[in-house]
């Protein structure tokens, strides 16, 4: 992740002060030559007009050329988020947009933006800016990329508006690398106030999924897939550690051979193949094949013409499979504290969401559940699949009895699981399987799962799976197969929930649902 | 990757020897109840014939039940390759692979393989082991899974056939825990047996494909999945280092972006979407995001009916894409960088693998690339693509004359790249783009592109692009775009380089080409 308050050189390494002065001073006289050269170009541009007198501020302003790699200049360019008072009267490069500007007579205030990081930029007519200049600040369009020299200057009064509150930059020279049209289909302003707040506008959910690239440039989108790395980087930092194998399984498969309904169909050369709902059947070929523990994270797809608030058609699935010794909780225990670990990172780098958990993590059976739910007199069958307003609700009581937004659910009723979940040794009406629940809904859900080829082939049947699209599946536990459990996370979910969004759209970066594949 | 030489405990952490002595009488006492148990059940067990004599191993051998996760024992298991002279004289519990096993009158020896670490054991009719014990042991199928109890015993002279050369195990307990068919697809020994050898038994790629999870047992595919999975770890660590974010672009996507031929139609819903052949126009709008740096790996898919060696129509694609402030070899550097660190760590892991590159990489232009080629024969122009047989050769010239086995092409001609290449500011003939070679043939191919909204249409335009098809990424360039480039590296095809190997289809788990979708 960005890391804020460092001092990173271009290769994110930390300069010492006598580097950055050397780097400085190169960047001036290269920023000086680069400044002649435009000049010239600029005097040849017989449509300028910003020649009318003479202009002491010729050579410092103006449009750069196309970037097309003509030279290799030798100019260390500041990050927004390196301007503190540490950087006070020095003179700095620095590459953002142009977030916001106001011209005041003879002097032009603007906002520089990169990334999540803002800071307030001041140039004003004087020895070495003049009017022309000032006048061609003033006609930026927001969001262009701009150079920008200047120097760092501390403020008496903190700058509320900017992320580098306690100092601003006085412009020596103003470069437009690449311009903005005009008019923009929304305004960053307005996508990153929060919804349903006040009178001021804030953009509707499909302008925003329409014009992706400007919604994600707000600080909220920033933060959100910063944090989507982040927990995809724990999950496999801690697998990793775990002695987990990471494989990729394929998404183009020879059948609907998880249920045919929600499935889609592909044109394979002269046949048809189908897309991959989940990793389920490859990642247990794999602990079939001696891997004992495996992750895989990629695309799963589900053909489902559900148009809610958490469903996409294409997320990223965050799978796990591993062998073990006696008994399936050896799994659930490794995943509840992988939870408990990427919950207590997060909860330290995003202080503000809080999120309570316990350690270990509360593990409840289903019975439990049912009875804590009937309690609060929700009508249901000891083997009925809870609701999604059950699962709300069981959340809320969990919560209010146990203080946590993290629990594990086990011993789900055979009924409402895959032909391949392992049935509970003692009882066949539960089973060897589990959901972990996050603020109410489910992000995880897991067994044990069947590795005897004739068992599962006599529950495959009783679930009227056709027997030749899962023969490769079923084969591959007749040479040996070790007892195993797993479980499939989304991660498009996971983060929504962390973070408390109301959209899985939200935490996907580019969105699939039945109405939706673009862009 | 899995650590050889330590000895963790059942989470992955060191044991010290007493916590493993409390352990083994753990185990002992856990052993003891199971054994009575299953004496029990056994004595039930009408069709059991081991019980003509009195037997004085009964309660040490047999068939466990089914694991449905019954009980949780409380045993450490030990890993075969944590069995060194270390634990001479200890108790252990071991589970693995029945690899090998010859009988000889009173005595029954077998192999027993975990991953890629084989141990001899050894059982003999004794105080505690019986003949009816022998012929259990000695009909247990080949690939099973067994639980043995036994006692490390250093050995005189070493055991060559096996990873662990110095050590025994003396039986006291077998249990299978989940039996193979008596009849293999394939023998794992002749999977094992490098092709093209001498005259003993091998077996062909469409058998081991078509068993996969049996051709994956082999310590090549172990050694072969942990590179990969080494490789895909190394990548993400650099480039997480240089402070580059994990993305996930979609695979379904609205329209062949990448032109239409070798594309996979997808029935969406009630229309028609496609398989994405690269994540090129999401990892760029990200960019225009202001993500700055981005990588992704995930599925990528080609629907090219070419059945060579080093083409699947499903892989696995390691994209990234990078802002930089002047020159686009601000990126070829950084990227060059990382497989120089790659390859310095893949070289220690694997020393067997001898891998010449220079540091700083090599990079030569296209240019003196065609006067090598034309010096050693071949006829071509200044501005056609190299062929396969070409880009060989010229692997050859460059190992003879710059003894590297790994390189940068630059500067290839524009005429041979996508629409969205820069051409070169000088000479237009020529682009901003490259291709990195490993053993003469290419593996990352990337350049600059084009982020002038304008210019872009342009080229798009020239390259007969349906520009309604490509509208959403061009208006990303639309509202400032900073000057950006990348490359794509396919995973599978690296690590058949690295490794050598004759065929993509050995590094991808379930490989997926024109004529094979299965298993």
């Amino acid at each position: 992740m960005e890391q804020q308050g460092e001092t990173p050189g271009p290769d994110g390494q930390q300069l010492s002060k006598k580097a950055l002065k050397k780097q400085q001073k190169d960047a001036e006289k290269a920023a000086k030559k680069a400044a002649h050269k435009q000049q010239a170009e600029q005097k040849q541009d017989a449509g300028a007009g910003e020649q009318e007198n003479e202009d002491v501020a010729e050579g410092r302003y103006g449009n750069l050329p196309l970037n097309q790699s003509r030279e290799k200049v030798q100019r260390y360019i500041c990050k927004v988020c390196e301007l503190t008072s540490e950087l006070k009267d020095k003179r700095v490069w620095i590459r953002a947009r142009l977030h916001t500007s106001r011209a005041k007579g003879k002097q032009c205030f603007f906002v520089l933006r990169q990334q999540k990081w803002t800071v307030q930029a001041l140039a004003a007519v004087g020895d070495n800016i003049s009017r022309q200049m000032i006048k061609f600040i003033a006609s930026i369009t927001k969001e262009s990329i701009v150079d920008v020299e200047g120097t760092v200057r501390t403020v008496d009064q903190k700058i509320e508006s900017c992320s580098q509150d306690d100092v601003e930059l006085h412009v020596e020279q103003v470069w437009v690398v690449s311009a903005s049209a005009q008019r923009l289909p929304l305004q960053i302003e307005d996508a990153s106030r929060p919804e349903g707040g006040d009178d001021l506008a804030t953009v509707n959910q499909d302008t925003r999924l329409d014009n992706r690239f400007l919604d994600l440039r707000t600080t909220t989108s920033q933060s959100i897939f910063q944090l989507e790395a982040g927990v995809c980087q724990l999950f496999r930092e801690y697998l990793i550690g775990k002695h987990f194998v990471e494989i990729h399984t394929p998404k183009i498969i020879p059948a609907a051979s998880e249920g045919g309904a929600n499935v889609f169909e592909v044109t394979y050369f002269k046949s048809k193949a189908y897309l991959a709902q989940s990793p389920q059947l490859y990642k247990q070929m794999a602990i079939c094949a001696d891997f004992e523990r495996v992750f895989t994270i990629g695309a799963v797809f589900r053909a489902e013409d559900s148009n809610t608030h958490r469903h996409l058609t294409e997320f990223v699935g965050l799978d796990l499979e591993m062998a073990f010794n006696f008994h399936y909780h050896e799994v659930v225990d490794l995943i509840g504290d992988m939870y408990a670990e990427e919950i207590s990172m997060v909860s330290k780098q995003f202080p503000a969401e809080p999120f309570k958990f316990l350690e270990p993590s509360l593990r409840i059976e289903y019975i439990e559940a049912v009875a804590m739910l009937r309690e609060a007199g929700v009508e249901m069958g000891d083997d009925e699949d809870l609701s999604t307003p059950s699962e709300k609700l069981l959340g809320r009581l969990i919560k209010a009895k146990y203080d946590t937004d993290f629990f594990i659910l086990d011993k789900f009723p055979l009924a409402v699981r895959p032909f391949y979940t392992m049935p509970d040794a003692n009882n066949p009406k539960w089973s060897n399987s589990y959901d972990m629940f996050m603020r109410g809904e489910e992000i995880l859900s897991g067994a044990q799962r069947i590795h005897d080829p004739e068992f599962l082939t006599k529950r495959a049947l009783e679930h009227g799976c056709e027997l030749e699209k899962i023969k490769g599946y079923i084969d591959s536990f007749r040479y040996g197969a070790p007892p195993h459990a797993g479980g499939g996370i989304g991660l498009e979910r996971v983060t929504m929930l962390y973070l408390g969004l109301d959209n899985v759209r939200k935490t996907s970066l580019f969105p699939r649902d039945p109405k939706r594949v673009t862009p």
